[in-house]
């Protein structure tokens, strides 16, 4: 009964026809190797096989049923993964449940999941938070799926400061427990996925007291439902928080605790401990809980680059596709990629998602090797580490929920469509601007580690890698001279980044003289704090993706593959200098001349990837099932999938609606 | 029972107890002057004074439910605004219809009005383009409400260039009649507001074939639906296109059309005219057409800075409001308002609302007049008044939209709920993007326009008056001096703007002498002519405040009054000459230490607006219904309204939802 054609619409396979280069060996190397692409690919269609494809859209649905429709989702997702695990290699992990939340399954639940922050965040907290019994106890069970779990950190009046935390639990020693309450509306614990229906346990951070003594913040396993009934247990009052600008299907919730009592064994006590006479053994390090952070900011900088890419893709093909407005004006509407005006929406932000994607591998490796160190007792790199995952973090959320916006704009009225996807996309890739640390707070951090490592420059100290061109760079009175070549736009880039760091340091140091406490100067230097943040996680971010395009890799490569990566750097790299040329300006000197030829290879570049544009979103490889956009898909029938779509709307399901004949009618017969 | 304290919060009480002027004074001038003023105030208690706040927020519904919520609140809303205008002034139409699609009405229609485009474009174009007869016939009836309508030019696959349009109009002599066919997928019409279910009638936009001659795009007068059973007449396929980003009960619809014929008398013939025997009488002048679209476009501009004007409001206030982070380690953590790179985030935003209001306020003294002069048959300054509005509508919608999201990430986590209502906001904002006119193309329309001037100016003709900056500011080289003072910037911007004109124009010349066509040339330079677009348009946005705050009109206001004006207007232009500082380096020697001072002048301006930013937002005068913000309400009782608002959800009627029962209990208890 589809309307859609099974060919591929011709703009598209002229597209394919005519680039420079093998897809599959862009995808080969984007995806890591014949391996993993391989995997990948059966892993989609295993998953993706028996989905039913008839439904419309969860957008069109009430809240209360796209909840209902995520929690089939999971489930059904979690038995296949659990069956495929068995299937392909018998107890291990590696597929259950490592990739429950990978984004190559995120076709299977497109309203998300209620279930992910359980595996994701609950699990592991159990696991490194709480003792080796505890995890017997606890997260067995909650690996196993046997009970569901949220994390509760968040309150309704209280975010990135721990310990202003409102919650508290207090130890009584006479029956061994603790009494755990939310006295105010403040304290109510606010936004945990899953909390709101489909958890029936809970790990609540509060602040622990003992004997009314505050001993700071630690994390207790709750019950909140009975596993019979999955009714609340007496004094808690949890529920769902209502429609959000995305993400509706995780049954983010709230938690009220009124003198709810635990068990004192359901302290998580791997690091601090209270002992039954009410002893409170204090933490040797707070350093793992601190790295779980980072964990997951790498984490967003993977998936939020991945974001870009589908945006990218989907907007890519549709602009193949789509044709507006004639450049000549006897001659029949062009594909709107022709238009250069289109190319400049399109083109620097896959280049940007690739650059992105690319330092997110190199933050991995630094996070393994950071995280063998840790296993050493070696602390030295966390700070570094930090630094870096907070500047990427912010950054990659930023320009990636920014370009997606950009991709949906660039798509016109038809990106306004639930269908188009792009509106989806944006609610979740803007969502980790403000979530796991609000960008401009970690930024600021980054901050306050740029100053310091202005310290230890001026004190004669080594620097940690990731900063050490502030050691030349700093020393330098501008750039030397103006070439344009990659390497001289990153020293330029560096110099300005340095040149910030150096005024921002020196105004710090002026609010200090003035008398104002150093947090006083820090907050009031706060904009350029963010400012040199930005541009020193640039920095990286093109370093990286030089590195990779010019450096001992490309041996691997074959020369059309790398060619096409030259002019996607190329892209990276003159953008990125226009963008931030205002800094650069103030370190080189560039003639007017000199910026119009870097306008002149802009354009010259956007050229060049002209024919190559759809191929390369094609070799990201992304399953259709995992774009699940009207405009995006790989054969291009655009149009048909729209119509397809509407017609699907439950609106449409009779000629005319209940409320035509019921309220439209009656008032326009009424006459005036 | 709602837990709504019926006090305001402290918080915000110290702020406006503190402001530096009188709100009052603000809000006057605002909304120009107390007889208006009055009127506003009162006719938002009047239409709003009986609407039930107990529901909760429509974004939990289905599409079904949200459409038939919309409908009813049109029609409601359409009986009161007509029982005003007879107690009011019986026989106007200052209110009925007039205000119908008013931003203070908007918080009557929370997911938009079916209707709206029913009164905004179809009775007007009925009147425009239709003779007396044929509004007597049908522009009465639509007036009365006795038929409802919608525009229908857009299709499937055809955008802005009308010419494209397949939908085609062929006249039988035989029966004097247009058969009307939309023959392939493509040519579906898409995207009309009200089309869906709402509107009987249609004004359909095809082109024009006589003997299979095609004589160009005409409208046509076509009844969709029987008027008594509002059944699909033959050969009519008409639904609802599906969610959409957000105007989630507009009831945007799609529309097929197979042979359906329509009397002669129904192609609207103000202008061209199909006569009995075929003969085919060409339009006089398509110029009031063309002005429709400038006042759409003017209408956007003072929308969207509303909307900008809006989020400010409730995203300041929010930051009055909540705590966080301490910025000096042992005191309590401080309203977020006074973290410095949260001014940062606020209040460039406010200026910028005001900014684009002042603007749109001329824009329409500019289009008044313009409309003064057709009426004397004089078009002169209508490529003039083009041009402005499209670059105002592009860079206001941009600005507007861009600034909507910033304010919500403002907000943190909670910005992203729907009870914020910042969400809502922005896809309203961001719509204006890509309708009435996508931005890109415009911003190419006004490129051409100044490309034009630019020749003119070296034929030695004179400029009108909005390009008039260019003559001097083209002759200089460069800024003579650069003081920092607000007329400077304004010169330094101007001198900017001239010089990308310029640079623009020298590439599409060398283009056009190495054998380019004109509009592969414009296409290849389109970069840049989008660029020099912007910059006109923000030098004009940038002209228009300083005329204000320093011209004539400053006697009529309180000096502290005045004072607030002059940080927003010192505000938003270092903040401006920041942003484009990388052009104005361009055209202007400004020396580091002279940077770092214009750095200390913005940071300055904040801490001196600080005090004044709940009070400048109060001024704005909104009502809390359309705000509708759980964290923007005058009262600042920001918890509370989330609390309940959390409460309302349909999801929270049962403690367990059936599907837990039904899916995951047998889940988890299957175990592995």
């Amino acid at each position: 009964m589809s309307i859609i054609p099974k060919t591929v619409n011709p703009d598209l396979q002229k597209e394919r026809a005519k680039a420079s280069f093998n897809v599959e060996d862009f995808a080969l190397w984007y995806h890591g190797g014949e391996e993993k692409l391989k995997f990948k690919r059966f892993f989609e269609s295993y998953i993706f096989k028996d989905l039913d494809d008839s439904r419309n859209s969860f957008q069109d649905w009430s809240h209360e049923e796209i909840f209902a429709d995520a929690l089939k989702n999971g489930i059904e997702l979690a038995k296949k993964l659990r069956k495929l695990q068995e299937e392909v290699n018998p107890g291990g992990n590696d597929i259950w449940p490592a990739l429950y939340g990978s984004p190559d399954a995120w076709g299977a639940m497109p309203s998300g999941n209620p279930f992910s922050v359980h595996f994701a965040m609950m699990v592991g907290c159990i696991r490194q938070q709480g003792t080796d019994e505890q995890y017997e106890k606890f997260g067995k069970r909650a690996e196993n799926f046997e009970i569901t779990g949220a994390y509760a950190q968040t309150e309704l009046g209280h975010g990135t400061f721990l310990r202003g935390l409102e919650t508290r639990a207090d130890f009584d020693r006479k029956t061994d427990e603790f009494v755990l309450n939310t006295p105010t509306i403040t304290s109510y614990k606010w936004w945990p996925g899953g909390l709101g229906h489909a958890a029936n346990y809970c790990v609540v951070v509060a602040n622990l007291y003992i004997d009314n003594d505050p001993k700071g913040v630690a994390m207790f396993m709750v019950q909140l439902r009975d596993e019979k009934t999955h009714m609340p247990l007496p004094g808690i009052d949890v529920g769902d928080i209502g429609k959000k600008m995305g993400f509706a299907g995780v049954n983010n919730g709230y938690l009220g605790l009124k003198n709810v009592r635990i068990p004192r064994t359901n302290m998580l006590m791997r690091h601090a401990q209270v002992l039954p006479d009410g002893t409170y053994v204090k933490s040797p390090a707070s350093v793992l809980a601190y790295f779980t952070m980072v964990f997951v900011r790498c984490l967003i900088v993977r998936n939020n680059s991945t974001m870009l890419s589908m945006a990218s893709t989907i907007a890519t093909r549709y602009s193949a596709v789509r044709r507006q407005s004639p450049i000549n004006p006897k001659e029949p509407e062009p594909q709107i990629i022709d238009h250069v005006t289109q190319q400049m929406k399109l083109f620097p932000e896959i280049a940007t998602s690739i650059a992105y994607r690319l330092s997110s591998t190199k933050l991995w490796q630094l996070y393994d090797q950071t995280a063998e160190d840790i296993k050493c007792g070696e602390f030295g790199r966390l700070p570094e580490m930090h630094a870096l995952a907070c500047s990427l973090k912010a950054l990659c959320s930023r320009d990636s929920a920014n370009g997606v916006e950009r991709l949906r704009l660039a798509c016109g009225g038809h990106g306004y469509l639930a269908s188009a996807q792009l509106a989806n996309l944006y609610s979740a890739a803007t969502a980790a601007c403000t979530y796991e640390g609000e960008n401009t707070v970690l930024l600021l951090q980054v901050g306050r580690f740029l100053m310091k490592s202005c310290r230890m420059l001026m004190a004669g100290k080594p620097l940690v890698p990731t900063i050490s061109y502030l050691q030349d760079a700093i020393k330098v009175n501008g750039l030397e001279k103006w070439t344009g070549s990659w390497q001289n736009i990153l020293q330029a880039l560096q110099i300005a980044t340095a040149h910030k760091i150096r005024i921002t340091f020196e105004n710090l140091t002026a609010r200090l003289k003035a008398g104002q406490t150093e947090a006083e100067a820090a907050n009031n230097t706060g904009i350029e704090y963010t400012q040199a943040a930005e541009l020193h996680g640039t920095c990286f971010v093109a370093a990286t993706f030089l590195e990779e395009v010019t450096g001992p890799n490309a041996k691997n490569r074959s020369p059309a593959l790398n060619k096409v990566l030259e002019n996607l750097l190329e892209l990276f790299l003159v953008n990125t200098a226009l963008k931030y040329m205002h800094e650069i300006l103030r370190v080189a000197n560039i003639s007017d001349m000199e910026l119009r030829a870097l306008q002149t290879r802009l354009e010259d570049v956007l050229k060049a990837l002209r024919p190559d544009a759809v191929a390369i979103c094609d070799g990201f490889d992304f399953h259709d099932r995992n774009l699940k956009s009207t405009l995006g898909s790989y054969d291009g029938n655009v149009y048909e999938r729209i119509f397809e779509e509407a017609k699907k709307s439950p609106l449409n399901k009779k000629p005319v609606p209940d409320v035509i004949y019921t309220h439209l009618q009656p008032f326009m017969k009424a006459k005036m």
